[in-house]
């Protein structure tokens, strides 16, 4: 039985198939690549059960991952992360089946070491040297740490409003860092440069192919950790889009593997963002194929501010295919839920997280949430990623004092 | 099968029995107490296989944990970390079979959780509603986390120079936090003072039993990793010592249940302090039963920072036991160990344990860990928990400028 059952690429735009044995970018359209299995021999050959007992890690699921020898494997234990029950934050939202799946537990802290992880061994499978990619933050960090682990070179561009700790490890990882006073989009611009000088992989959202493998593997672990019975309403943090693509495609694996019942609808998947950065908002509320670009966007939550995606349009078609939504919520509001989340439920989640609960809470009181669904919220990162998001004054003591009761 | 073989408490110190089932906390002469199991019928009624397919979470264990009723685990899906293979940082410390047990992908960072998970746990089933504790900061950070989780307050005191995350976290969780201008010994110091004023439960480093039983996961795990087969070595970074102590009970009820082989040794524990903290070292080199006070400690391995450990004297009997080794390693090294361990294998690390790293380097070179032996290193929590122990000096770009190549 092989590793993987990887058959090839494709563009989503053309349908036309690309091989998957050597480097890819973009489509000929300049559209990202999707990478396609033989679902059906895989069908005949794997079922659900043969699953237990295998590693805690997203390479359970090899055979829906493109990378072909184990051998060429980069792994820091990611994936697999917990799925979390969040009865007293559902009962204050109205919500009783309230679920986050808690992507903070995972290498560097967010779950961008997903599609790094699958992205840098297929890259060292491909026999890359040295990759190079803008990044908000998080991404950057998760690449050049996995990169090192392979033995590959990476160069990476943040924004310099980037959060420090990121920051940190990217140089930690010996990565070659640039700061850019500017945005993504800028840090994107002059990655594309250089990569058009030669000699260096493009490891950009979307510009290589398989990251939202790795991405897509949070669909398989909320299948799998739900008993291959689906929620009904999946909250997601929109910048890059990737996460959300990666789900819905894992779910349309899964129905065409017939481990999931192809009765039920899909999750209706909901696109999440800051009112200071709503590009796939405004999209979807125009019922748009495609996103424009947001000017002068801003919103702590760094991670999703990304005013132009280049997968927008599979986002748009995602939410439109589920019966999904679009929406936005102000920077206050998911300051305090972020707050409210680690008092009534003990986990200090990243701010991007955050949004989703402001985002539930108003979804519920519209009624777009019914009652009694089973709503599973996707926290992208570890709070501790994020130290400014948050300020406190704390009571300073002197050794001799008492506590104050 | 009852969910839990637990038995009852006992002092290591005279031997005398205490129930379990209701709240205790130092035995009669001042001891931590040690909990004990019925492993006479537990090894009848469980086999090492029975283990495959359960959850990949420290409670897989649950047998062999305190808690008596599944209703009252207090979880953020703990445990069952990452156990690294690291061949390039091997290769360059002559250890051909070095390993790193990775404690930062797991809730809140680093290693607490788990025995804040066991004991916010049983502290929920045995009725406690404030619990109270002095933490150089992770611990805090953890413990009030899941307090907030289980819906008990929390009181909280760390040093003003605890790292900040660590403040953002316990303050987030809506615990009671205090900074004190002095050092962790002055925190316990004012938390015994409340607790004696009473109302409160003393969650202190091993003044309660059960924090010692969530950190022996990590040894359980070790060994199931490893498909029940130790290793030769393993190094701890050591402050109040929990882990270590935890560890070596851990593998000796493994060898009572006869999970693991009686006829190999134990592994050699190292104990790794830094060199401004460095009472367990001072007295192992002195063949003493416990440590004195260390005046005026000093590191910037924050965690390892504690001058006079409770549990100091089951500390040293476990290096004794096993013919272990107690190190002291300079700030300089473990932050350069830090990033050659980022640079080689991918993980960015907390100085705690990047200190193992240094401490392997020395004892290789000294001959005291020999060629092919297997060596795992458990670092205990995640770099990113610590951005002030990495300043790096990063190229800044305009927009239209260039990468240079």
């Amino acid at each position: 039985m092989p590793y993987s059952y990887l058959s090839h690429l494709y563009c989503p735009k053309t349908g036309e198939r690309y091989p998957a044995d050597r480097i890819q970018q973009l489509s000929r359209v300049g559209a990202p690549l999707l990478v396609a299995y033989d679902l059906d021999a895989l069908k005949r050959a794997l079922k659900p059960s043969d699953l237990i007992g295998r590693e805690a890690s997203l390479w359970r699921y090899h055979e829906l991952l493109p990378v072909l020898d184990e051998a060429n494997r980069v792994s820091l234990g990611e994936g697999f992360t917990p799925l979390l029950r969040l009865p007293r934050m559902g009962a204050e939202l109205g919500i009783d089946d309230l679920w986050m799946k808690d992507e903070g537990i995972i290498p560097s802290g967010s779950f961008k070491a997903r599609g790094a992880a699958v992205g840098v061994s297929k890259a060292k499978e491909l026999g890359v040297r040295a990759l190079a990619m803008p990044t908000n933050g998080n991404a950057g960090a998760a690449w050049s740490l996995y990169a090192a682990r392979a033995g590959i070179q990476a160069t990476i561009v943040m924004p310099q409003d980037a959060p420090l700790i990121t920051r940190n490890e990217t140089a930690a990882s010996g990565a070659q860092l640039f700061l850019v006073d500017g945005l993504i989009s800028d840090a994107g611009r002059q990655v594309a440069q250089a990569v058009a000088e030669g000699g260096l992989y493009d490891a950009s959202t979307l510009k290589e192919p398989y990251r939202i493998e790795g991405k897509k593997t949070m669909g398989l672990e909320i299948a799998e950790q739900f008993g291959w019975r689906l929620p009904e309403v999946i909250l997601y943090p929109t910048g890059g889009g990737v996460g959300l693509i990666g789900v819905h495609k894992a779910f349309k694996e899964l129905r065409e593997l017939g481990w999931i019942s192809a009765d039920q609808p899909l999750p209706r998947l909901v696109a999440v963002q800051a009112s200071g950065c709503a590009p796939i908002v405004r999209a979807w509320e125009a019922r748009a194929a495609a996103s424009e670009f947001w000017a002068a966007s801003s919103t702590v939550a760094f991670g999703i501010n990304v005013p132009k995606a280049l997968g927008d349009f599979l986002v748009l078609e995602a939410l439109y295919e589920t019966d999904g939504y679009a929406i936005a919520v102000d920077d206050a509001d998911l300051l305090a839920e972020q707050r409210r989340v680690a008092q009534t439920e003990g986990a200090f989640i990243c701010p991007e997280g955050a949004a989703l609960f402001a985002a539930a809470r108003q979804l519920r009181e519209a009624g777009w949430i019914r009652a009694g669904e089973r709503v599973v919220a996707l926290n992208t990162g570890a709070g501790i990623k994020y130290p400014d998001t948050l300020s406190v004054e704390v009571p300073l003591l002197q050794p001799d004092d008492r506590l104050p009761r």
